[in-house]
């Protein structure tokens, strides 16, 4: 095959202890990770070090409910994204700051303004990454009884994403001259208002934060979905994705990136960067042992618990976690799910360890078990036959999963040529070669309105 | 009069290019301060290195409408304070960080959150400025058409405080066991469900963040209405307020710690600290040339629409600004204060400019122009006298007028024993000398209930 031009692209996914269910089990893990600055300073500036184009931080405005049991077997706190990509701005220089934030619960207004200043305080290094809510127990946090519906989730994000930026353009890039002798700020004819009525907002603007630096921030968007995807099409230039095999890479690829056209857009314009949870040794043995201690470190009511989020209603909890997958009618919850895995346990014999086992890592992420060349070849492989521009690595433990994948696999990437050796640009923009949006009022996209200060 | 033990409370109240109208034309003034982080990075750890208890940020979710001709002529743009001081907070190691939130248009979930992470991220470090929003114009930009009316503001906020701490006390302070060998990482006796049925809001909690390292992140207010007034005997550990005389400092002084003792709480847990606008020189008149400087600055169109902001309807441009305030028609907007401000301009036969230059300062707060031991005299009369128990000092400039209150001020304060020359303790609170609050489901203020993880 003709080897594709360029280099990939890379986030450093980092979740408090790591990604694996046991991580703050394991000694390569930071226990107190959760609330620690510390420790997100030493692995921000360790991605920083490796060149990474950006950290990714997850996101939830409440605390996972897995039953009572498990739950105070997980790692349980976190700090908040925004405010934790805000303090370690200030201690990089580099790498992006990408923070999800739900449009489910939350106002245009305020994200727009804290997005455009974590911009203007990093140099032009921040992204987001727009979800809808994936967790019900949300809802309950913010006045409702109930999750909001799916379909309306999305209809609510795609007005939420178009209120946002439009307030990142309420101030052309020159309007600030600052003319200390006439004493003008601004020139007035260069603030727009955005005076938005919608199904789901009403908001006036203008912004009270000058336009970022990048522009707009890095949009990133995670949904599979058919309406995520159209959204994605739309309005995203990183999709962070799980794909399990090469095949549904490249259908997931072809997919997204044939929906640019219509929207004007090119396809070197998205990004798509799936989840890598990498295991690493410098060997595969050494590699096999070291997931085989972790995935010992799973207590059995964290992985039936983590079993019984995927299957529904299933009890599994009276059955021998060492015995056979029993039979068990179907139920309602998670029904595809629910025959995938029991079909999968039947089909290879498993017990309910080893049934929880396979989906304690990686979470549904594409798992590699392997030496450097190991990964190397299929983070190669899918770059290369565009399945990925780039991808999102989720270490099992952190910081030691993390140290892992800089110190043996980025130096195959690189002795490849497959991964930069410095920073091409200042902006994350710019490092993701992503082209920098021209303002919607200037380029003529939105009416111009001129009743700001009415 | 008995000289008073102990030393003042300082702040520092930080806007943009400093507090006066015109600043920003002032070779004093980081004229693009709105959006520099370098900026308040220096000013912040000037700040440190003077050993102020605190840095302090206002907000609005707005711009500011002051008429489309002024408008243009304001430093109109800022950076969001949650996000600033979280970057700053990785920059400084001891000062306070003081971030104003508004309570009218925000969810107690996300606050208690991002005020839960700041504690954690700056060790200790965290204040929140409880205010209910002032500017209308935010209504616009949250989905209404209308403000929020001024009692029932009062109430929502009554029973934001309560949601969000309660929502910090989520996690009792020994939770987190983070036990490897037996794969617990809390005690599940020490999580709390707040489970709020409110008025005003429904939130389950916990919180996904532990018990901020204060207990509870410092509560500041600033409202001197009643309800304000009541709100802040029952909650608030600071108050920053505008206070023109001794006598009326007094009076406030009296009034709300006077309010203490019904909720069970101790005079000296609240500590008062009146707003203070110093224009230093290291004589009288260097400081009377230095504001003069200043005032001329100020461009008519400003001038006259900080007038009118205050006066309300009365239509004032058509009169040259040199000339004498015209007689006019009493109108609705504002009575009182306009009675009062053409009362002034008759009785000291003041022009239209005089009249403005005079409210352009310190906007209601104390104004003080003078040499150091002028300034000096002033802040001591008032801390002996309990008038205040320290100040928030809003400098004219920054960074120059923060400058010269660290370089000339300080060292009369210190030479009287007023001031600290180390920081005592490692958080806010203990720099405050507040007390940590104790759990409330641990004290028994709130029932415990065990329900979380249902």
């Amino acid at each position: 095959m003709g080897k594709r031009e360029g280099k990939l692209k890379l986030g450093a996914f980092l979740m408090a202890t790591g990604h694996h269910v046991a991580a703050w089990r394991h000694p390569s893990a930071a226990a107190d990770a959760g609330v620690s600055f510390e420790h997100y300073k030493q692995i921000a500036q360790l991605a920083e070090q490796a060149k990474f184009d950006m950290m990714f931080l997850a996101d939830s405005a409440a605390v996972w409910d897995r039953g009572s049991d498990a739950l105070a077997r997980y790692s349980a706190v976190q700090l908040e994204p925004i405010t934790l990509l805000s303090a370690l701005a200030a201690v990089t220089r580099n790498i992006g700051l990408t923070a999800t934030v739900s449009t489910t619960y939350n106002e245009p207004y305020h994200l727009a303004r804290k997005f455009a200043s974590l911009d203007h305080l990093s140099g032009g290094r921040a992204a987001w990454n727009l979800v809808t809510s994936a967790n019900s127990s949300e809802a309950l946090n913010f006045n409702r009884d109930e999750h909001v519906e799916h379909g309306l989730r999305y209809e609510r994000a795609r007005e939420f994403v178009e209120v946002v930026t439009g307030l990142w353009d309420s101030w052309e890039d020159e309007a600030f001259v600052r003319d200390r002798e006439r004493g003008l700020y601004f020139e007035p004819e260069r603030l727009h208002v955005l005076g938005h009525r919608g199904k789901h907002f009403q908001v006036r603007g203008p912004l009270n934060v000058a336009r970022p630096i990048q522009g707009h921030p890095v949009l990133v968007q995670a949904g599979s979905s058919e309406p995520g995807k159209e959204l994605a099409g739309e309005t995203a230039e990183v999709i962070f994705t799980a794909q399990q095999t090469l095949a549904d890479a490249q259908a997931f690829y072809r997919d997204v990136k044939g929906r640019l056209a219509k929207y004007g857009r090119a396809p070197e314009h998205l990004k798509i960067m799936p989840g890598i949870f990498p295991v690493v040794g410098k060997t595969r043995a050494e590699a096999e042992a070291k997931f085989r201690e972790l995935q010992d470190l799973i207590h059995p009511q964290v992985g039936l618990s983590l079993l019984q989020s995927m299957i529904g209603e299933v009890d599994l909890s009276s059955y021998d976690v060492d015995g056979p997958v029993p039979e068990l009618p179907e139920t309602n919850g998670g029904k595809s799910r629910q025959q995938l895995l029991f079909a999968l346990a039947r089909r290879e014999n498993l017990t309910i360890r080893q049934l929880y086992e396979r989906i304690a890592g990686a979470r549904g992420h594409k798992q590699l078990v392997g030496s450097p060349t190991d990964i190397a070849d299929v983070l190669e492989e899918w770059f290369t036959n565009e399945g990925a521009d780039g991808f999102n690595i989720m270490p099992p433990t952190l910081p030691g999963g993390l140290e892992d994948f800089v110190a043996l696999v980025l130096p195959e990437l690189r002795k490849r040529g497959l991964f930069r050796t410095e920073y091409e640009g200042r902006t994350l923009r710019e490092n993701l070669e992503l082209p920098r949006p021209a303002n919607a009022y200037v380029s003529g996209r939105r009416a111009a309105r001129r009743d700001a200060a009415e």
